[in-house]
């Protein structure tokens, strides 16, 4: 599935096999940074692609103008009788922050997850430090179910509350 | 670490190699009913015994008079800014339900949690319609902290809440 933005020359489509270094220069500083994922600062390129690429998933790229500016991954939150709810993680390059990236792959990934039958998407670990991303979600119709206190060490505020989030499909 | 039960007889030791099949007699029956875990029904005995005794986790058997009668493994529940939180999953042979053996593995499993430095832990999916682990896991002091609406497909009473339950250490 490709998807037009509304931004000109955007486009969402599935990550192919040549994608990996551009992939790895957004997540990288993301995971590097330590501020909004729970995944370790020192991953190599290596096994951070080996996770977001992962087999149990789908993964895609934002495109500009031919340039990577963005990547989230859909999967199956659970197995058995929770394999009807989703779970996402999505990523912007630092440098196209503020357009509308982010918004634009959670509208898309919502509308996949729907073709692919799911019910509902869950956010297991949303960092509340991270207030564009909580206030983004909101307003794309996800709610706060959960607060998991100082389940998350930031690397300069400490530990802050996580966050669970859900949305109906 | 082994670990005295109230009960007589009874104690709480790692896993061995050998406690394969004892621990598929217990587990297996759980996850054919598909009532309390989000996991596939048909896994083999091969899969679910992959996923029990992980790389990622330790394991543990409770035994009563040389009798496995109870199972549970405690791992890291997020990896980087997360990692001081950790999951655990226990079941129970059906046979010897009733008898504090669930209790007495959480417990086991609390003490151990904070030896290992663990500064909170995390149920992440217990389902609403299991009212008796719900009860048990607040008598223990874990406090409901989040609630997945509808987010698990229970074979006989359709679509319940689950529940995110969380204890500091």
């Amino acid at each position: 599935m490709t998807w037009p933005l509304p931004q000109a020359f955007m486009q969402i489509r599935p990550a192919g096999t040549n994608d990996g270094p551009a992939i790895w220069r957004i997540i990288g500083p993301t995971i590097r940074a330590g501020e909004t994922y729970a995944l370790a600062r020192d991953m190599t390129e290596e096994e951070a692609l080996a996770y977001w690429l992962g087999d149990d998933r789908e993964t895609f790229v934002a495109e500009d103008a031919g340039e990577i500016v963005g990547t989230y991954y859909l999967r199956a939150n659970q197995a058995g009788g929770g394999k009807h709810v989703c779970n996402c993680g999505y990523m912007t390059s630092s440098a196209s922050s503020g357009r509308g990236i982010a918004r634009a792959m959670c509208l898309h990934s919502t509308e996949h997850a729907r073709e692919l039958g799911y019910r509902g998407m869950q956010f297991n670990f949303v960092v509340s430090s991270n207030v564009r991303a909580v206030a983004l979600w909101q307003s794309l119709g996800f709610d706060i179910v959960g607060r998991l206190p100082k389940a998350f060490q930031h690397p300069s505020l400490g530990f802050v509350d996580a966050l669970v989030m859900f949305r109906p499909l």
